[in-house]
């Protein structure tokens, strides 16, 4: 089906790091005219260079750092794809206004006869009986079970997760069934996991619709729920057989949830992308005005990011950790203050300038950066600081379960270098982390 | 280490199966002497040839079919191997006399420097002290946690597995850790599935204590927890780093789980290996005397036979179903009258009894394989009927939700052609199952 006409890659030989300097790897980008937008595969070659711990990585980017025309002005039946390059567990995430209303696209996916669509209070309303249509036109041999859990982080938990797994054994779902997350993060973490344990393991296909969900949580994989001592404890890496955005879902999307998931799109500039950082200072208020071409260029770089990212470390044995920028003091705000008291994405507002004020402490980057992520966060109307109920005692216990930590030590993601670079790392000045928690903390 | 002296490899072209009859694939054997023990690596070839349905294998043996003298004479530290081959996956399995005092046989797979066993109430007053010694002898860097679960089937499910969790939380585990199972198949199956989605995976280690979890349960990768619906339904596949069996712990064996795990060792005679079970047939007694040159020679050859079937298939696709003989009968019966009221390996007993029963209905085994069943399991005491409280809607309601159940379709192990050799089928006459049913429940 695919073209391949538009397809090319460049390999670099890998040079030791001693020798070489950040600025030896200008980032560099390439243009191409694309007539067909349907064959449009954008596959980005990242060069990953360690130099005193900095990640950095050149790219190949299929569009210049503006508006992708391909996006906002195609006809509205042709889905952008990027590709999560994993090998025989590959799959592709389609973009694109109206996509519910394809089902070709869902059911070239479905195996088996049997589908459980797992969403929420809030979202089966909207867009339940449109999926369940999707799923079924045209398609008489397949028969849907659906099961409503409330909503809410709040939810995130194994009694939640039963009533998935209650459902489909009542159901007699077999092994060639294919679970259905339908929602934001939460639903998708949890049917994921869901789908990753029942029977051992049964096929899953993600409709996100939440900015969180659609730039993030939906691609790579990561599924799990919370244990009531710390977020995501307990998961598996499980990949979907597709991710299906349909950014007019978007539409219905409360501004707190938009803000929140634009939380994820700034970590993607900081940690790895700084034009797309720039483009969005730039472009915040056209996110913020849902302007559809705005949010679907943000949606796809985002995407393009995390697979790109995806496909380097599946299994985050380093590089992909760098995702988490923000998420260890985010996690321990949601684990401390109440899951669902604040989104996941204001938790990682605030633990995002956290992680920017330590790196300033330990003088790994300029002033100027700090100043950038206080005033985008701003904009979007971003907490820039924890809750203030929230301790350096509160901190320390959460992070000390975090799953970066290897053998006792903390490791964390901060930035380091010019805009767009981040380490990953234990090596740090334990002062420079106390510092900041009791600069953000009452006691 | 592995001295790769004693290693070779057979490759057969495949054979289209129309043209083929069952005989014209007789097994063979090949002997080889071997004058080092440590660096005996079996590795079997299977021929896997479809014809009719009926699933043959060609194998290539390390030994003859007479009780090991590598196992039963050789030093007593000299641990027997069986290699699980899954690629990067790959495994040991470690069979001997004491090797729970061979530190350096487990030290060598323990990653990172946390390490949590989970066994039961049974078990631990008789072995965790020592595996804590084997884990942290010379070895003072490991800290080595412990939870003790309650003993039997029937805890075997969400709400005992969550206690695994909360443990290896409050103890601050991270993904460097490893986890121990020691125990039987119980104990085995929740380790590992705690392990599977603590921190979304950390390795773990199988201690099998028991004949059930030695010969079957411990090697392969399937692990998981009951719901009150059917066995098994929720889990993952995933491989410890090793399977330690120190047959010394069998003497500490109640007999009725000893007769229990014999279930398993007859399984793969049925379905696979001819000889074996003709090997069984002379040496029950001794197996139930406890002789221990007999059992090492039966947990190898099982294991031999489970880690073969495992590397061919390891997702039971297919070929790996077969392993399930009896099981889908012997299920419903664990889940219909009550988990832990019957030990899993005597579900099996009567469950296989009732499979061989429906496959002499269908014309596809004679007589002499039925007698020849029902005489060995006399032999070990198992039951050859369930429970008188079973009924036919007990075993049709439980046995819909098998997970061999496809798109509605229950796909049974039956028996098929002469010893050895059997299907996994939907292909079969509906009339005969309830026949069988009805022949062995009251109503």
């Amino acid at each position: 089906m695919a073209s391949t006409a538009n397809r090319f890659s460049l390999s670099l030989p890998s040079v030791g790091s001693s020798t070489l300097k950040p600025k030896a790897f200008p980032g560099f980008f390439l243009k191409f005219e694309n007539s067909n937008p349907l064959s449009l595969r954008v596959n980005r070659v990242a060069v990953s260079v360690s130099n005193g711990g900095v990640m950095r990585s050149a790219r190949i980017c299929a569009s210049a750092p503006v508006i992708d025309q391909s996006v906002s002005e195609a006809s509205p039946r042709a889905p952008t794809i990027v590709d999560v390059d994993l090998g025989d567990r590959s799959y592709p995430i389609y973009i694109g206004s109206g996509l519910l209303d394809r089902p070709e696209l869902l059911q070239r996916h479905v195996h088996g006869k049997r589908v459980l669509v797992v969403t929420n209070s809030t979202v089966a309303p909207l867009y339940l009986d449109k999926v369940v249509d999707a799923l079924t036109r045209g398609n008489p041999n397949v028969s849907v079970e659906s099961v409503i859990l409330p909503d809410g982080e709040k939810y995130k938990n194994m009694e939640t997760l039963m009533k998935v797994f209650d459902k489909a054994i009542e159901s007699r779902l077999d092994r060639r069934s294919t679970f259905v997350a339908l929602g934001g993060g939460v639903i998708g973490d949890m049917c994921g996991f869901a789908a990753a344990a029942f029977l051992r393991g049964v096929n899953f296909i993600q409709i996100p619709t939440t900015v969180m969900a659609q730039v993030d949580s939906s691609v790579g994989g990561k599924t799990g729920i919370n244990h009531t001592l710390g977020k995501n404890l307990i998961g598996a890496f499980y990949q979907p057989q597709c991710v299906l955005i349909d950014t007019d879902t978007l539409n219905t999307l409360p501004d707190r949830e938009l803000a929140s998931g634009l939380a994820e799109v700034i970590k993607y500039g900081l940690i790895r992308d700084a034009e797309f950082f720039e483009w969005q200072e730039k472009h915040m208020p056209g996110l913020l005005a849902r302007d559809p071409s705005a949010l679907a260029y943000a949606i796809k770089r985002s995407c393009e990011n995390k697979a790109e990212v995806v496909s380097l470390d599946e299994k985050e044995s380093g590089l992909r950790a760098t995702l988490n920028l923000g998420h260890t003091f985010g996690h321990a705000i949601e684990t401390g203050f109440g899951y669902g008291q604040w989104l996941h994405g204001e938790a990682v507002a605030a633990g995002t300038v956290m992680a920017v004020d330590m790196s300033y402490r330990l003088g790994w980057i300029d002033d100027s950066i700090v100043r950038r992520v206080h005033s985008i966060l701003q904009q979007v109307k971003l907490p820039t600081a924890p809750p203030q109920t929230m301790t350096v005692e509160m901190f320390k216990s959460v992070m000390a379960v975090d799953k970066k930590v290897a053998d006792g030590l903390l490791r964390l993601i901060l930035l380091k270098g010019p805009l767009g670079s981040c380490v990953f790392t234990g090596d740090y000045d334990r002062k420079a982390l106390d510092d900041t928690l009791h600069a953000f903390c009452k006691s």
